[in-house]
């Protein structure tokens, strides 16, 4: 097993990456591959461990920041030669010379820089961004969260093929319940997407257990949900911006009361307020989101990832490389596509 | 003043809907209209008032319940001889009987009703649903919120324009900044439809500022938001379902805690939390919502209304009669039409 890691890739790198790679190295045993600028990152790993430390660094001079945008970050993505940390990471994974590649740096760029150098998983047409949702009783694997903010029905089937297959290989739930996103539970509920996806999810052989609402997400009513990657994006960043709305209100509520007894309490609560929040909400434990679809594994961890949570998105890469996702990807579209030419 | 409250509109009606008139009677001095089926309402109203209640009943023998949904529910709210309590509750709008009317029922029901029987404002093309966020430091008037789920960049427009007259007119804010709801800041983001309202808000005078994301939007950036019909209904039922699984979590967590601390700081620390959470979340506090574009003032509040979220929607429709918001709204619509034409 070889992990690969951006050294680039979170907004305080390299820092939380030094340590993650040789915490992992520790925690797992296996090889951890660190990819980035030499100059940058030898000596600063040296100093953590040592003249000869555990971890093998591969060069990469040049990075693609949170600053890199639009058109231009299109283009670098693309570039052939490119020197970056994701495309020789991403080109390790390619050549066979790691099982999986795991960045906390630009979602756009890590996505487009994989499409160009890994290509699509055969048959399928859009590779899509997944991330799993803590819900009541468990998780739930939600996508596209941003990969396509313009899909076609057929896309939504696939992105359900694709996360069934998550929510068996990983979550080992044998007959994942697959919902899709919509404006009201009815079948004739949504938009025209969603209205023209419904009879394709019907007829697909999964699982479907039809429309569900924020409240079924949450509630933990299915395993897998799907939806464009526009409203999967929208979704995800106002979950969080709700949940911040919310800790920051009772904390400051807590601070601002006049109330000794207030005041106490919030005090003596604090540590298991702190728990609750961080297990639910934390993106050291959300983890990072898959780019299902392309060939090879592909983590996409927050740009706010401390160590911690790249150990767990190196601990999922691994979870990925031994349930052996890609080739059950690869298995199920295939077989989604027979069945659907048959058809 | 007049306003029309439906009897029959909340999941427990009609009880929380006597208790409102009333109270709403005696807090605002003014006349308060019920609507509903006489047989069942007066009885009820005059067992809480005695035989002279101080409350115009109208008689409505029809209901549409929450269970009316799809096709059977358009074709019921079309009617033309309709006698639901929302068609007769509406129609004393339509007749110049009443200046406002409000309801705790079927959102679709309501809106259907509403558009058959009192038509689009002239000019406007689909009228919006509009809800109130609460959000860092204030509120956001965001729509659509769940009238169209599929919607044309225009419709964004005079979404955006019916926003700014409402965050005129009840928010008292000179000038509300516009965001358009996008899956990234950047102009060039979003989905096609996004990408196509983006020059179009730039170019109608009022003040955009550009795509907000959920972070944005719940951290007050913004005074308007826009966006179409579905991505709103999934933006307002997720976020109400992230907010209630917050909140079981933390009081679950609470509870199942072996700590003693922690039990004994979850005690002290509880009406505070209620405190800052009910005014957050609470649709009592957040009120109804308002659908904007109609020739006439309909608000639709949550189906788990009580009294006191009724009340707080009918003072909501008497702030929006007090602040002349017809008349702001056609005379906005009209000002944008004529200048989109010399374009």
């Amino acid at each position: 097993m070889r992990i690969v890691l951006d050294g680039m890739g979170s907004d305080t790198c390299p820092e939380p990456e030094l340590v993650a790679v040789l915490e992992a190295r520790q925690k797992f045993g296996d090889e951890v591959i660190l990819v980035g600028p030499e100059d940058q990152l030898r000596p600063r790993l040296q100093a953590l461990a040592g003249d000869n430390p555990p971890v093998k660094l591969v060069h990469a001079p040049e990075v693609i920041t949170m600053e890199d945008k639009g058109l231009a970050l299109a283009l670098k993505a693309k570039r052939k030669g490119s020197k970056t940390s994701l495309a020789v990471g991403i080109d390790l994974v390619k050549n066979g010379e790691a099982d999986a590649f795991v960045t906390a740096g630009n979602t756009g760029g890590a996505m487009a820089t994989a499409y160009y150098r890994l290509g699509p998983i055969a048959g399928l047409e859009r590779p899509g961004l997944a991330g799993l949702f803590p819900v009541q009783g468990g998780d739930c694997v939600v996508l596209d969260i941003g990969a396509n903010p313009d899909c076609k029905p057929e896309h939504l089937v696939q992105f359900a093929v694709m996360g069934a297959v998550y929510a068996q290989s990983l979550l080992r739930i044998q007959s994942p319940r697959v919902g899709l996103l919509s404006n009201g539970e009815e079948p004739g509920k949504g938009n025209e997407l969603v209205r023209a996806t419904y009879p394709l999810l019907a007829a697909s052989g999964l699982n479907f257990i039809g429309n569900v609402e924020g409240k079924e997400l949450y509630g933990g009513a299915a395993d897998v949900v799907v939806m464009d990657g526009f409203t999967g994006n929208i979704l995800l960043k106002s979950s969080e911006a709700v949940a911040k709305l919310i800790t920051d209100t009772i904390s400051s509520e807590i601070k601002a009361s006049k109330s000794l007894r207030t005041k106490l309490g919030g005090l003596l609560v604090k540590p298991a307020l702190k728990g609750a929040l961080m297990k639910k909400l934390d993106p050291a434990e959300v983890g990072a989101a898959r780019l299902l679809g392309v060939n090879g594994l592909v983590l996409i961890g927050h740009g706010r990832s401390d160590s911690r949570a790249l150990v767990s998105a190196i601990r999922m890469a691994r979870e990925a490389v031994q349930a052996n996702l890609m080739d059950n990807l690869r298995a199920s579209i295939q077989a989604h596509l027979s069945k659907s030419q048959d058809q």
